[in-house]
């Protein structure tokens, strides 16, 4: 799938079929992760990589936004040094995680930020590092909506030389 | 170009070529920000797209870390609200905007964090907001190499089923 379609196209998914995921797209998710840029090629990252049911469940149970875990066929737990740019750099990881599983027809959710230290142990993250965010994957159980996405309009955000000045040249839907 | 070949390929371009990027492509980049998800949906973010030479020269020699804004074709600035997840939800924005440009041939690079402030004048930004980064963009002044990126081993950061057990099957590379 193109860059621009997945990102214009990708929603949350919460509701997963109970089919696996094939080894290569497991590869290509942490991959996408593993290669993103970040500030000063710093890499402040793990990706911890999750596919026992009995740790789903846990996670599922431990995290507060996000019991679908448990149903997820995998997830990518996103672990942080305690750095400046380790915030900003990770978010910039998931998201290319969560594209790269989009273009193959795979379904994501962003579970954080609170509620995952309890989640710590069962991973064996060490003390000295943050348990950033978990990302639970898999084919969605529901095909997904070609709906609109519910955005503020984009006269509102995108502005042209100043901020106030309407950036509009046509909104695209 | 595919999600996970654009993730593969982009690396930070600094150097432009004096070539103006179509309306069109200017649209999807910005359109990419404004579409990228967020957390609870809040979109912190606003974008202040800059195409005028003298403001992109302005940009360039405030901020320390990107003299080079000042031959882009375009840059984008990136305004968030002062919230616990805007950092991150920004991030994520700039993620699909860079990626949606790569796709298009466009390099871009992250300038930030530090010594921004002083462009807040120069883009009207109101002062409850921050300015969080300026992304430039252009066509690459050089081709760009396909060399191999520099990172860590997948296996210093890719773990299996528990942080510091080996996730390899293979490496790509």
């Amino acid at each position: 799938m193109e860059v621009y379609e997945a990102i214009q196209t990708m929603l949350a998914v919460r509701s997963y079929a109970d089919k696996p995921i094939p080894p290569d797209a497991v590869q290509r998710i942490v991959e996408a992760g593993w290669l993103t840029g970040s500030s000063m090629n710093m890499q402040p990252w793990h990706f911890v990589v999750v596919e026992e049911r009995a740790t789903l469940q846990q996670l599922g149970a431990l995290a507060r936004s996000g019991p679908y875990i448990a149903e997820a066929a995998l997830a990518i737990a996103v672990v942080i040094e305690r750095t400046t740019y380790a915030v900003s750099d990770a978010s910039r990881a998931i998201q290319s995680m969560m594209l790269t599983a989009w273009a193959e027809g795979i379904g994501s959710n962003w579970v954080g930020f609170h509620g995952l230290d309890a989640a710590k142990p069962v991973l064996g993250v060490p003390e000295t590092l943050d348990l950033f965010a978990i990302i639970p994957f898999g084919y969605p159980a529901r095909p997904v909506g070609q709906g609109k996405k519910k955005r503020k309009s984009l006269a509102a955000v995108a502005h042209r030389e100043r901020f106030g000045q309407p950036f509009i040249l046509q909104e695209s839907d």
